[in-house]
């Protein structure tokens, strides 16, 4: 969010880019290459058929795997038949690339269809990360995936485990993306909704008995919306590496009769804590390992469940199929309701426990050059109900920030320093192109 | 269709622009100038709330009225959120303006997401002509409207009215028109169906007591959906100047105890003849003028229905309202079912009486230098099932043929000239970029 920093911005990046220069050990990396197709297609991924954007045909998109020190290109065909594209990689931190970070309007043009764009970068850091549409609301389409970056060859953790599994976690709504958008475009503003199900690494289940769907829109039979499985053999110990990537929702995470020991928090190390249930915010993935230490005889269920808001959705459920039960049978217990949706405590303590793991703890300054002050509200600009930060709601530049300074085409943004501060007593009502320079 | 054409079409394209040079006389006209902001928006014109592409908040778009030899500028504002956009005049030759024909892919660049592009172009010959989307299927979300080009002041029709009324027909899909296409794409080819309803100049009327359908999305009283009324004066002269954009449907026309007498067919004067019926296929535009001679002391229907294939679609219904009676009082009387959907006797008759008007006939050549053969074909092509013509299916290039052609670029299109004729014996699967040099 550079446009919130202003001209600062470009300091702090000189430094940051700097410090990493000298800090980060050269690794000499592989090349991975991926060759993508995004498309429209129509996907039953909770039993209910909508048409969602994939990626080669899939949606969540192929996985991402990668050593530290790897450069991975995408390239990346734009099959759409009339909308543009970006992909942001999530937690990469794109040192030396920028302009490859797919952020739409802000480091680069969308991909226009037909058009293909190669995307070409090093994952620096090892860890659990995320890449997702940068456009519109295309994310919520189905156009994400994870990405999984381990050490090289020879270096260890500071955990170990068997195997590691990646699992992303998404609300799913019924209405289109567009329905969506000129929902909350409207004046009066128009929200969709809670959402119609929450999904498990792309697979979820609505009651397509519920009354006013249309019968050959929904079926409980399709193959596409049977249960996520995660088949796991006894005794053995499971790196799951958690993301989510829902639009609104606030989830908890659970394995029937399993504890979770975390070990990772968006691709930091953390010293380790055990939790009943993972708390999950959009944008953020965790690393939590599991041991099948439960009775081998019978499989389990994994639960979603939206926090925070007092929801009407259906849990998520996935089967924790222990080897060698048939991964469709169902465990013979009653899922976990999972924690009340106001119950804060347990994610107060989640919250409270993660700290840097021992060894890889990098110490903020210990004093401030500057206090910048940013808090969210959600204000009325001209009619219109817009999230904003000290009262600044951020528009799309026409010409992303990126090619802007590129070219030096300083009209083509605000150049002003934004506010760092917030009257509390005034509130005002303003754009990113209204305020007064500090 | 420049590419079917191919390397003679530019030779044919220098012909037509010296001819009309110095033959179309130089009129002064006036700029008439139009600021339009296309974006998505709810709207419920058969009673089905679904989202539409407006122009303005409107579907159909504000008309354009203007006179022969007048400048037409549109300032066009893409509101989409990920989206591009471009907009086709329809019957417009752009005579020295090929840039601004609005053929996407083939004359211009898509307009991205929140840019303003402005069109500028002649309306060189009078008549009724019409706009749309010509970017993947946005007309069939309502991005379109007409086009009335009059005489210049002073200068006078080959016949006479007091009023006239420009009037869009169109069939209207509740599926998206994002569902339409993927499902066009899909493998197999998976067909939408009849269309939910016909809108008659962008209002319908869809039975929300269908089975399956939503209650909160259908409303029959919704105001959105009133018919669209026609008030005429007793005794007054009315041109109707009707055009069709249906997706595939082809149509006829009526108004109930009514004749209409034909003078121009898609801007060209022709010999005036009468019909009770008035065929009219996507594409095409018609004037008919229409005397309010009947018991003024009611309304009459106007009715459309769906010739050529069988459909089930309810005929599209509108008022023609004899002033002073109520614009929304129903005729008393049942109306008309309009001709059975296979009788083709009279649509050939309407066919065979269309001929250039006498003051205004512009005579072909009387021989042709080369005759090209160009049947029309559905082709399964990679499994696709794709129109062909000559066995060539048409894909759009990545760079403009325009654009190309002006920036010497000839490695982005296929040079070679296109097949003339057809091997009727042996079909084979060939696509533009595959076919041999002639």
């Amino acid at each position: 969010m550079v446009e919130f920093l202003g001209g600062s911005s470009m300091k702090f990046l000189a430094y940051f880019v700097f410090v990493c220069w000298f800090t980060v050990p050269p690794v000499e990396g592989r090349v991975r290459h991926y060759k993508w197709e995004v498309k429209y297609e129509f996907k039953s991924p909770d039993c209910y058929k909508k048409l969602a954007i994939t990626i080669n045909g899939r949606t969540p998109g192929p996985s991402i795997i990668a050593q530290q020190g790897d450069t991975i290109t995408v390239e990346l065909k734009n099959s759409l038949l009339t909308e543009n594209v970006a992909i942001h990689w999530h937690g990469i931190r794109q040192i030396g690339t920028p302009w490859f970070d797919g952020t739409e309007g802000v480091t680069q043009y969308p991909i226009l269809p037909g058009d293909t764009f190669v995307y070409k970068f090093v994952v620096d850091r090892p860890g659990t990360y995320l890449y997702h549409a940068h456009y519109g609301m295309q994310r919520e389409a189905g156009l994400y995936g994870s990405i999984c970056v381990s050490l090289p060859d020879g270096e260890s953790e500071p955990f170990s485990y068997d195997y590691d599994k990646s699992i992303i976690l998404t609300d799913w709504y019924h209405a289109s993306r567009y329905q969506q958008a000129a929902g909350l475009s409207s004046i009066p503003f128009v929200w969709v909704g809670e959402p119609q199900s929450i999904l498990i690494q792309g697979k979820g289940r609505f009651d397509c008995s519920t009354p006013g769907i249309q019968a050959d829109l929904c079926s409980a039979t399709n193959p596409e919306c049977t249960p996520y499985v995660l088949t796991v053999i006894p005794r053995k110990t499971y790196r799951l590496r958690i993301g989510s990537l829902t639009a609104l929702s606030a989830l908890s995470f659970e394995i029937e009769g399993h504890n979770m020991t975390v070990v990772e928090a968006d691709g930091h190390y953390v010293e380790h804590f055990v939790v009943k249930n993972l708390f999950i915010y959009f944008g953020e993935t965790y690393s939590v390992l599991v041991t099948a230490d439960q009775d081998p005889s019978r499989n389990y269920w994994a639960s979603v469940k939206i926090v925070s808001r007092n929801s009407n959705t259906t849990n998520g459920l996935a089967i924790f199929n222990y080897y060698p039960n048939h991964p469709q049978r169902n465990p013979p217990t009653v899922p976990p309701p999972g924690p009340h949706w106001n119950d804060i405590e347990p994610r107060l303590a989640q919250s409270i426990a993660i700290k840097s793991h021992k060894g890889y703890i990098h110490p903020p300054p210990q004093t401030s050059d500057r206090v910048i002050i940013m808090p969210n509200t959600q204000n009325r600009i001209n009619d219109n109900v817009r999230w904003s930060i000290n009262n600044v709601s951020y528009n799309l530049p026409h010409t992303p920030y990126l090619i802007a300074l590129k070219h030096n085409l300083t009209h083509a943004f605000n150049p002003f320093p934004p506010l760092e501060g917030y009257d509390f007593a005034n509130i005002v009502e303003i754009n990113s192109f209204l305020y007064k320079p500090a």
